[in-house]
């Protein structure tokens, strides 16, 4: 397909993307105007209207097109296999893509309460099916008794926010650097589905899973 | 004190934080205006301003009144004594109070960029109080050998966001209740800080810490 010339030659969906995700990061959805991001992308507001048909798309595209970046590099990674290597290798990835993006993984938290039921169920469709990969790998290792695990779709939820919550915290140039962080993250996370020492009223809820 | 009389009766500091809570649950910070608060709290928009100075100090309060609960009922909890034990009446807590606050807890996650450097700093600082509770159990627990971790900083991060990740999931009425998903939870994190079996080249880390 052509691509469009001329005063629009510039509304492309990666840098209108760029826009509305930085504005909304740092404002929130309902504060951004479709002006604003025009005004970003530096093209007037009906010009970005003849790209997208409302802020909702655009949100929703945002997201959308996060969670589908997510899948598909995670496609690229071995999950198969010894699950603890597997297990590993999940976290890494995690961990690297999650830093990598913190406007994005920030957005795709605290912007679902904007989706339309529609779309949010899209959205939770798509996080499904990545902590479902996760929950593969639990779910083996806890079968060939290399993981102890009361429950594997909590502690998949369980994981996910421990290593996502790096987000919220780890800047580049602090007391550790990214590989450092990585390896502990990992170190944690191998231990949270091994079993070690557990308090006997605790470990009696492994009976009911 | 005596109490305001006439039309400005109703405004209080619970309610004029209620509604700004609600509010800016719902809409985000930037996207909420005084008028909205006001009429929220069923009072006119210059009647507000005779309780609060503006829009920034109202969010101020919300996030620092909900770390001064925090930090006012932790201290009702025992974390003296057996870390294993402490650690357990910590993690109970954490999660009782959390689930209990979701709107509080998403706020002070997503309006944190919102404050003003001097605000995030004093939100910064009580959070820091708190984390370093947690800290403290694990450091003692890593001392006695109880626990096993590679560090303590990092896991008193990857803990707190663990559990209060649940806040993003946990909906009363789903296939696990409260007290179930409490004992799961408190399993995984008696097991993310005990060791179990853990690759030699993840292990390495521990040597470094």
């Amino acid at each position: 397909m052509a691509r469009k010339t001329g005063s629009h030659s510039e509304i492309t969906g990666p840098r209108v993307r760029a826009a509305a995700q930085s504005l909304i990061a740092r404002h929130g959805y309902a504060a951004v105007s479709m002006r604003q991001i025009a005004r970003e992308v530096g093209v007037q507001a009906g010009a970005l209207y003849l790209y997208t048909s409302d802020k909702q798309s655009l949100l929703f595209d945002l997201m959308r097109v996060h969670m589908e970046e997510l899948l598909d590099a995670v496609a690229e990674v071995d999950l198969d296999g010894n699950p603890t290597e597997a297990l590993d290798r999940f976290a890494r990835f995690h961990i690297t893509f999650h830093l990598d993006r913190a406007e994005a993984v920030f957005i795709s938290y605290m912007e679902l309460r904007n989706l339309t039921p529609e779309n949010f169920a899209h959205i939770a469709q798509q996080r499904g099916s990545y902590e479902a990969l996760l929950e593969g790998i639990l779910k083996r290792g806890h079968r060939s008794g290399q993981f102890a695990l009361p429950d594997t779709k909590l502690a998949t939820m369980a994981l996910i926010a421990m290593l996502t919550g790096l987000t919220t915290w780890f800047r580049d140039g602090g007391r550790l650097d990214r590989k450092e962080v990585e390896r502990i993250y990992l170190a944690l996370v191998h231990q949270t589905v091994t079993s070690g020492e557990i308090p006997s009223d605790i470990a009696a809820v492994r009976a009911v899973s």
